[in-house]
C-alpha cells in the first residue's frame, strides 16, 4: 500500500501517519491487509521527522497541480485528504479558501481520475456543513445548508467525493469530522479553536480565553477517536456506502459548561479559574450555526464510536500530550 | 434593468428574453419597477434574431472568463442563467459537464463578486439533484444526494449561490426546475428528452420512442408555467429566502402513461399510437433516480404556480408551437 496524507504536518496528519506506521497495513484493492511500503506526507509546512524508511515527505501547495502529481503517484492506493484552511480563515479569505478547501480537492480527485488508478479517498469534512434553523437534533437526514464558507466549501468536496466514486474514478468515503479537541500546540483560526484552548492553556497554566457562552452546545471528538475513525473510514467497504459517501461521525454531545466541569473535576477548580468568558460576536455566529448534536445513526451502524465523556477525553489529553 | 441571460439562444433563453422585453420592467435595487434599458444574450449559439433596440448579443463559451466579461458588465443588474450542458451529454463528458455547468456556473459569480455590484442571479438547477432511496414524496427537508454528474454539478452551484449570497457578492436564487415539457425542436441529449417528444413528435405526424416504462412517475412544468416562475424567482425579495437560496418548484406530479393520456384525449388514439416503447436502459437508471413527487411548500407559499394538469400542458404546446 502507497498512502498519501495531505495536510501532513499537521496534528491530525503526523498523528495518521505514526498511527498507520505503528498498525503496518491498511485494506487493499484485493480486499485484504496489505502492508504499507510508502507514506507520502504532503503539506505546505515541513513535517515533524519522522524515522522511517517508508515516509517520503512533498513539500508544496495542494492547489498547485504540479505539487499533487508528484505527491499522487500511479502506484498511490490510498488518500487520506486532511489539508484545510479553517473556518475562520476561510471566511476572512474567501479565495483562499476556494483555492485550499475546494480547488485542492477537485485536483486530488481529477489526479486520481486521469490516473485510473481509483485509490480508496477519505475524505474529511466537517459539522460546518450544517447551519441556519436545525432540528434539536441532527440525522442523517437531515440537509446541509452551510452558513460559513468553510462549510459550502467541505459540501461541495463532499459531492465531488460521491460523484467521482458513483463514477467508479476513486473509492471515496467523507467523514464529517466533531470538533476535534482537545487539539494539542497553538490557537489556530478556526471558529472552534477555543474549544481546545480552554483546556489546553489551562493545563499549561496558561489564561485561556472563551468566546462563547457556556451552555454553547458542542459536538466534539478526541484525537484518538479521530485517528481512530479515519483508518475505519478506510478499511470500510465504500459500496456499502450507497447513494452518499458522506458519513455523520459519531461525537460526544456536550456543552463548553460541561467541558469546563470536566476540566475542573480531572485538574481542580484553580486550572479552571483560568478561563477569561469573553464573548466574540463573530465566533458566537459561525459556532452557534453549528449543530451540537447528531444522531449518527449510519456511522454507529458501520462500526465508528463515539467518545463516552469529557473527563475521558480531557484525561486522554494530559496523557498524551501534557506528560511527555 | 440591465438583463443578462444565459443559454440566450436557448429555447427557454429565447422565450424568456421575449418575455422579459414584452414585460418591460423588473424591481430594481431600490425595490421598486425599472424599465430594462437592456438584454443581453448569451450563448455558444446565435440566438434568433429579436427586432428591439434593447437586445445585445455575445457569442460565445460561457467557461471562458473574456466572454464572461463582456457578457456581465458593472451596469448588469440582472443575471438569469440558464445555460448548461443537459443530463445525458454531462453523464457521458465528464470534464464538459463539470466546465459548463459548474466552472461557468462559478465565473458568473466571481464576475460579480469582483465588480461588487450585487446583481439579482436566477439560477437554474433541477430535480436531478435529488435520487437514491427517496421518500415517495420530496420535500424542502429531503436530502439531494444526486446520481448523475449533472445533478452534482447542478448542486455544487446551488451552493455557490446560496454562499455567495450569505456574503454579499450577489442577491441569487435557485430554483430546482421539474422536468420542462412540452420542449419544441428537436431531441437533445437530456435523459428527459423523450417526454417532450413523446408529445410533440406524435403532433407533428413524427414517430417517437418512449425509452422507459408506463409507470414511470415524473414531475413536469410547462414553458409557460417555467418562463413565469423565472420572471416570478427575480422578483421575490431574496432576504427572505432564508438559510438556503434554493427552492424546489412546484410541479404536476404525472406518469408517462397519464402523459400519454393526455396526448390522446387531446388529439385523439391515432396520434399516441405514433409512440413506440423500446426501454433504454442509460435512460431508465437516470430517469428513474430522480423523484415524481414533491410537496413544494417554501416555493408555493412564496407565490409559485404549477400547471393544473398535463391536458392543459398539451393544448398550450399546441397553441404555442404547432398552430405557427
Amino acid at each position: 500500500m502507497q498512502v498519501l496524507i495531505t495536510g501532513g504536518a499537521g496534528f491530525l496528519g503526523t498523528r495518521l501517519a505514526k498511527a498507520l506506521l505503528a498498525r503496518g497495513t491498511l485494506t487493499g484493492p484485493d480486499g485484504g491487509q496489505q502492508p504499507i511500503s510508502r507514506l507520502t506526507l504532503l503539506d505546505v509546512a515541513t513535517p515533524a521527522a519522522i524515522d522511517d524508511p517508508r515516509v517520503r515527505v512533498v513539500t508544496g501547495d495542494i492547489s498547485d497541480a504540479a505539487v499533487i502529481a508528484d505527491a499522487l503517484t500511479p502506484g498511490t492506493t490510498s488518500v487520506f485528504h486532511l489539508a484545510a484552511v479553517v473556518s475562520g480563515q476561510a471566511e476572512a479569505d474567501f479565495e483562499l479558501g476556494m483555492r485550499i478547501n475546494f480547488d485542492a480537492t477537485r485536483l486530488i480527485l481529477d489526479r486520481a481520475r486521469t490516473l485510473g488508478s481509483r485509490p480508496r479517498v477519505v475524505f474529511t469534512s466537517s459539522v460546518a456543513v450544517f447551519g441556519g434553523p436545525l432540528p434539536a437534533q441532527v440525522t442523517d437526514g437531515t440537509v446541509a445548508t452551510p452558513q460559513s464558507s468553510y462549510g459550502a466549501q467541505k459540501l461541495m468536496g463532499e459531492i465531488l467525493v460521491t460523484d467521482y466514486s458513483r463514477k467508479g474514478y476513486i473509492d471515496g468515503r467523507t467523514l464529517r469530522m466533531p470538533t476535534i479537541c482537545v487539539r494539542p500546540g497553538v490557537p489556530n483560526k478556526a471558529a472552534s479553536s477555543f474549544a481546545s484552548g480552554i483546556i489546553r492553556e489551562p493545563l499549561n497554566d496558561q489564561p485561556a480565553v472563551c468566546p462563547v457562552a457556556p451552555e454553547t452546545p458542542m459536538w466534539v471528538m478526541s484525537p484518538r477517536k479521530a485517528i481512530e475513525g479515519l483508518i475505519h473510514g478506510h478499511e470500510i467497504d465504500g459500496a456499502a456506502l450507497g447513494a452518499t459517501r458522506t458519513l455523520n461521525m459519531p461525537g460526544l454531545a456536550t456543552s463548553v459548561r460541561d467541558m469546563v466541569g470536566a476540566l475542573e473535576t480531572v485538574a481542580g477548580a484553580s486550572v479552571a479559574a483560568r478561563i477569561r468568558w469573553e464573548p466574540d460576536p463573530a465566533v458566537i455566529r459561525i459556532v452557534n450555526s453549528w449543530p451540537g448534536s447528531f444522531d449518527a445513526v449510519r456511522a454507529t451502524a458501520l462500526g465508528f464510536a463515539a467518545d463516552p465523556d469529557f473527563e475521558s477525553i480531557v484525561r486522554a489529553h494530559i496523557q498524551d500530550e501534557q506528560k511527555r
